[in-house]
């Protein structure tokens, strides 16, 4: 099997350890937002790396684990890196997902410009 | 209520027309992507407007119908536009789905330059 191409290797390392730090620590969540990044959570909309943090470290739950069932990635024209992951967020019981984040390259850093969160399944 | 940002009319208008052409006829839809387009389909990559249509006019049915759960979208830091869907498409059955697509213009028109579907519920 040949080597994964560099946008698949950043994509997924990058989603390994947004997973890791959101299920153990969602306080070191910073380090991967800058302040002109966006989040939207399950339709709310937060701006900067502040506020981001503000809400994923205020989401009503202690113990949490994610399950990827699957991630897909991306380059853009502008050499940025797209990846949108499928998968169960386990709270006391499990909620399909769906994860969606813009990558770019900040002074030197991989950092996420742009993400979208939304559990998958709502009553239409 | 006030009056919704550019972006958000940009990327709704989008998805709109996207699914209009995709449930009534997805041969239409070169029209939406360029050469430097990519796509991953469940996994599968396609790269250039050809190869996209391609893989979308020949999935294995013919009558097909679109539901919007929710739609999100965000400008990205070189004015760009992300569009995260969840849904559902109803084949025989209905399927959950997300979909996401990064948007560019590109010689004064909007075209769509990635895009990912997975269906949303898989076993893991």
């Amino acid at each position: 099997m040949g080597e994964k191409p560099i946008w698949e290797q950043i994509g997924s390392s990058f989603v390994q350890h947004y997973y890791q730090l959101f299920d153990t620590d969602r306080t070191q969540l910073g380090a991967i937002y800058i302040d002109a990044s966006c989040l939207t959570w399950e339709g709310q909309q937060f701006q900067g790396k502040a506020a981001i943090v503000e809400k994923l470290s205020t989401l009503p739950f202690l113990k949490i684990a994610h399950s990827i069932t699957a991630q897909d990635h991306q380059p853009t024209p502008d050499s940025c890196i797209m990846s949108m992951v499928v998968g169960q967020l386990k709270v006391s019981i499990s909620h399909y997902i769906t994860n969606t984040f813009f990558l770019n390259n900040f002074s030197n850093a991989c950092v996420c410009t742009n993400e979208f969160f939304r559990l998958a399944q709502h009553n239409p």
